[in-house]
């Protein structure tokens, strides 16, 4: 793997894509816009799951699993998800295959299913189906269930990980008494996935909501987290979604309160997938490759032996031993290549590449000495140290690695925030320096539109924090009381 | 849910429905033969999988992530697999709907895929055909990757947890040099699975190879272990397949050995799905609801408060909060069931249908003698303690249960299995007594498949300690060397 890849600046879409496939992260396969997760990338996607698993669980949630099929005719009961969801996805139309007379597979046409089957695009009619068999009284209530699935979505043009036909997910479907409740779980898990992406992606994000034409199919408001890439492009990162009484009256989920009354239920619902791990990729990658956060790196530290001989390898390998079970004694994850079928410059490259947060070497004069040198792959780095020390300053450097990546997006997001009062400014500072653009809009989804068709760029969202302010819109220069934040998009 | 169960002895099949249902492990959904995973089925099973998680890695295992969907040009490589497998399966043939004139969704004929896609009954074809791109030489080897899934095979007739269209399952597929070792890591994991099944499981079980009718579609071996549910007949728990160089053949996969030749690759697969639901509840549970070994239970003790008045209540909450604590800190889990919506007896039932292995009762009385009431489910036995002993109590006995529930199946499974020298008595102890009958076979498919006509037994597995014993076939009479075990089963 000592390939070179194209730089960021040459081709940053050729880039991303030679990067994910040369640090074995994910390929594409033979079957038309679905990809191969390899075990690298999916150790990484592992990481996050556990993590977000466990804030799921520490915020009250369980985990459930709903069919993979969806009846063709759940998508009609509530009629603006159909529009939204019912369309680009795989049908299921028959059960059987068989073979021909020249002993060829072929579908047998007698196994026809009565009503099609959709593979699940995401699951709210199917689980709210299920949700009006285990809710009768405001005692069964809340449910807060999460499902860790794969979904299809059938898509013409793919890119691996950030937009594929088949991906993995999770999706948190939520049940509740009132507005309030529902409305105050949107937003948490909102949080929860803010807190995700910047305290282990090291991936900052402005938390907002979609403006109506974004939204969800059949939800009231939907609750995102919105990152920047590198290209100056922005990526959607998760989102949550209140979703009213839509899919309760949709599929006739009502409860009895404490006062005896039949009420419809309030739900949200909530979800990030694999998509996550493209945006990963473009927060901190480098023209070497991959930059993991320590958090989220399957493995925090490679050690590499360097010698000549065996009688060398063996002295290393005791001593890399011993190191290996000090660092692991403190929580440091660490990975000790001594494969002797491939050169210490290879596995440089290869673990560059893959974006190990620290490498260790040790040779025959660093064990004379007592020392090692270790390498940030973060600022590539490179110091020698007294191997009695390693343990507490591979600490403090993860720590300091973790903090420095994320720091350095915050540094480069802030600096792509601009605000521009005219429609001229917003399409240059669109073309020269890309990034969110804070403008004022009308609130129409006209003037939305029309912004889009003639600049590609869409309203990303109306941040939590966006202050009050008299102003006009950048486009049709009616009233507005806020800013917005338009970019291009993933 | 103080619904009483129908008992084993009525109506076992019955009694293993109601069971599933009502201690909320899972339900039929709308969807024709795909069950959902209710959360606390689901909560089981993600004990299952992280159990079997470690081990996998500790064996030097990676998760990845293939594609749910198939081209159908794959089955035909295979010629074997294509029989086995290619024949119930979900066929996707279109991916789109649209609105007709009435605004019904329907399919959209327009798009229809050039080749079908299925969806995966198992995922051998797609994945060597991915192995092909990952393997050039032998230090490309051995692979040994492990993927957690869903997969479908169309079931005419469901049964929740042991037989459902759509399951979830873990499949292993490894790739390596030579025959001896593909070999060795097949039966590894045979070991591996009889472990988890004992030793978690608290699931006896007898490992052996499948006789060649009853071999996965494509394998040279299939190594199993076969366990014994109460109604005395068998259920397969999990298998590994030594596949030779079949796969590798029939997608050409091939390495360049240390000697420099091009040669095929070795393979094997193996899998457990939550099939081992079903096959844990029919090992333990009893007719008042499911039985949990303590090392699967998504909570080991539940502590119920007995009150008058609010005053009572908040003495115990205080007490019993602080029993929490101390429980959690020697790692045990645990659950306060506060709720005042639900009286104790509610409770109570609850949870001896959910099998909690210990319950915890606490009342005004207790608190002024400093006592508590602790129940086990497995023995029904009631015990007051001091409450400053619980933990040590709550640990011991934690562990005795995992052991009694054990024995008491290895007890049951050795009474079942039933030497036979003549085919009058193989039919007359199998309607009789049931069980594993160990009877001498004359090797050939065409005795195995009369006696399956005849009796509805089939071999359950050659076993791996059988020994050499000269004998006659039960059936044919013919020359026999060692006895092998017939069961019944799911």
């Amino acid at each position: 793997m000592s390939k070179r890849l194209t730089t960021r600046e040459d081709d940053y879409s050729k880039w991303y894509n030679e990067l994910v496939v040369n640090a074995d992260l994910a390929e594409n396969s033979g079957v038309r816009g679905c990809m191969v997760i390899k075990p690298y990338g999916y150790a990484i996607w592992e990481k996050m799951q556990a993590e977000l698993d466990r804030m799921f669980k520490e915020t009250g949630h369980e985990n459930a699993y709903f069919p993979l099929f969806i009846p063709k005719s759940y998508f009609s009961k509530e009629a603006s998800h159909v529009d939204g969801f019912a369309k680009e996805c795989a049908v299921v139309t028959h059960y059987r295959l068989k073979n021909d007379k020249n002993g060829k597979v072929v579908v047998d046409e007698t196994a026809k299913l009565e009503e099609e089957l959709i593979v699940r695009p995401t699951s709210e009619t199917i689980i709210w189906d299920t949700y009006r068999k285990w809710i009768e009284s405001y005692r069964d209530l809340p449910i807060l269930v999460n499902q860790w699935a794969n979904v299809v979505r059938w898509e013409m043009r793919t890119r691996l990980f950030l937009r594929t036909s088949e991906f993995l997910w999770q999706e948190g479907h939520t049940a509740h008494a009132t507005e309030e409740e529902a409305l105050q779980e949107s937003k948490l898990m909102q949080k929860v996935y803010a807190e995700f992406a910047e305290n282990f992606m090291a991936m900052p994000v402005i938390q907002g909501s979609k403006s109506e034409s974004e939204r969800f199919a059949g939800a009231l408001e939907t609750y995102t987290i919105e990152a920047l890439m590198q290209d100056g492009k922005a990526l959607q990162a998760g989102t949550s979604h209140f979703l009213g009484q839509n899919f309760a009256k949709a599929f006739d989920v009502k409860f009895t309160s404490k006062e005896g009354k039949r009420e419809f239920v309030w739900a949200t619902s909530w979800g990030v997938s694999t998509r996550l791990m493209g945006a990963l990729v473009m927060t901190h990658s480098d023209d070497k490759g991959l930059v993991l956060p320590p958090k989220l790196a399957p493995f925090q530290v490679v050690i590499v032996p360097i010698y000549r001989n065996d009688e060398q390898l063996d002295a290393i390998i005791e001593k890399a031993n011993e190191l290996v079970t000090n660092l692991k004694k403190a929580g440091v994850s660490v990975k000790f290549d001594k494969r002797t079928t491939h050169k210490p410059g290879w596995k440089f490259a290869e673990y560059e590449l893959k974006g190990v947060p620290l490498r260790i070497a040790i040779g025959p004069r660093d064990l004379e000495n007592g020392t090692l040198e270790i390498a940030r792959r973060d600022t590539l780095e490179k110091q020698t140290i007294s191997i009695d020390d390693t343990v507490s300053f591979v600490e403090k450097t993860l720590s300091e690695i973790q903090d420095n990546l994320f720091n350095k997006a915050m540094n480069y997001r802030n600096e792509h925030i601009t605000k521009v009062n005219s429609f001229d400014e917003f399409k240059k500072v669109l073309e020269s320096k890309g990034g969110f653009i804070s403008a004022h809009w009308d609130g129409t989804i006209e003037t939305e539109e029309k912004i889009k068709e003639l600049t590609k760029a869409t309203i990303r969202c109306i941040p939590n924090d966006a202050k009050n302010e008299d102003g006009k819109c950048v486009y049709s220069g009616a009233k507005s009381i806020k800013r917005v934040l338009f970019a291009k998009a993933y």
